[in-house]
């Protein structure tokens, strides 16, 4: 499994993966899921995947035309001319690549080389962009209504996404948001696991305003995990009793 | 979809759950998921159903023999000698009644009529117990280190449960967090709707403690639905917060 959220403020984008891949509990790996191009001062582009790891390496690495000798190289996501294009170029790569691949193994693959995409990025003179790119090649834009995506292990940290964003809120909260959310679903489900990974796109900087790991050493997650217990405590404290003695038919 | 949960105290048990039933988004209905029978002074015993509506109905059909003319019918959840005995009993008939519907609808069936139940109880002289019941009819019992179930959409209101569970918690407080764990849920999944059923069972009563159905108009859930989002946003706010300066790489 994974645990992927992108999300749109007025401020920028932010981005945050787990780097947990799993075949089975008793084979669990460490895998980025998070990627990056930019060309300073024109675009940023970056991407997190969920799904099959061969599928998403793969996509990974045509996009960037690893699979080219050196020579032949180039990256497609900084020619595309806009975000659209982008996501469309994704959609497709992402899509033809898990064809190809159900179409070796028959029709017994079915699901097995699923994936899925949260693409964000910008280009000078136009808006920042945050796509979610399905398996089929298609996509959805985030909107106002909609501000935020989620991929993989989605269920156990929404709650609190719901209940926290605000599109006007700071990159640090938005940070600490996703940190609380992220929390909940490492506490929930083995096949998320530490480290993480994020990512600050600021608006019209054109390169990662933040960019780090964070390990399960990090003292400010360390921090979140262990104060939103006490915290949640307390919020729970904080709400009315409940009496039986006022059930109608108690 | 449907939520349920069942949560043993060092006081006794207490169960909720939704009542929402669909067949697709454009097809829902309401139908009670919780069914008691009490021998008062002698044993009590609930359960909570989630899956296909005809399996569920049927299997409660059964255990209240109401598949039988009036005069020949009798309630063998009131008969067996302990617990054990009626969760065995009772996951028989989930198991026959599925593999029934199964055989009769050939392969396609797949996964159609299938069903899980939270069984819950205690007999005169025994210790309540609680149990959750898998399709196959095998089931296992909740303990210390796992002390509540889920059935049904369990993932968005499991990170409050795990917080805010505690054996020695009172009555009201467990009705409370399951309010809170049913409030996220609601919000999150359309599945998932009110009214609510509760029931408490206290150890040594035999008859419930409390029952009742908690509908969108109950003025604690409106109080709970509605301070739940101002105490999630203090307690996030009385978080820690993140610095992009201290990032050893920010």
């Amino acid at each position: 499994m994974t645990y992927c959220v992108g999300m749109t403020l007025d401020r920028g984008i932010v981005l945050m993966s787990d780097t947990r891949t799993n075949s089975g509990v008793d084979n669990i790996s460490v895998f980025r899921k998070m990627f990056h191009w930019s060309n300073p001062g024109e675009r940023i582009v970056a991407l997190m995947t969920a799904g099959n790891l061969a599928t998403t390496q793969a996509v990974v690495s045509q996009l960037e035309e690893r699979n080219k000798a050196p020579s032949e190289r180039h990256n497609t996501l900084l020619e595309a001319p806009t975000m659209f294009q982008v996501a469309t170029l994704v959609g497709k790569l992402l899509r033809d690549t898990i064809r190809a691949r159900d179409e070796a193994y028959g029709q017994d693959a079915s699901g097995t080389f699923t994936a899925s995409i949260i693409l964000a990025g910008q280009i000078k003179g136009m808006e920042p962009r945050l796509f979610l790119i399905y398996p089929e090649g298609n996509f959805i834009e985030a909107s106002f209504d909609t501000p935020f995506f989620q991929i993989g292990e989605t269920k156990y940290g929404r709650p609190i996404l719901i209940r926290g964003y605000d599109k006007t809120m700071s990159f640090e909260d938005a940070v600490k948001l996703m940190m609380v959310s992220f929390d909940s679903t490492l506490k929930a489900n083995l096949s998320v696991g530490l480290p993480l990974d994020m990512l600050v796109l600021e608006r019209d900087r054109f390169e990662p305003a933040h960019a780090r790991r964070i390990t399960a050493a990090d003292p400010y997650f360390r921090a979140i995990s262990e104060g939103w217990a006490d915290a949640l405590k307390h919020a729970f404290n904080s709400l009315p009793d409940y009496s039986f003695y006022n059930d109608p038919e108690g």
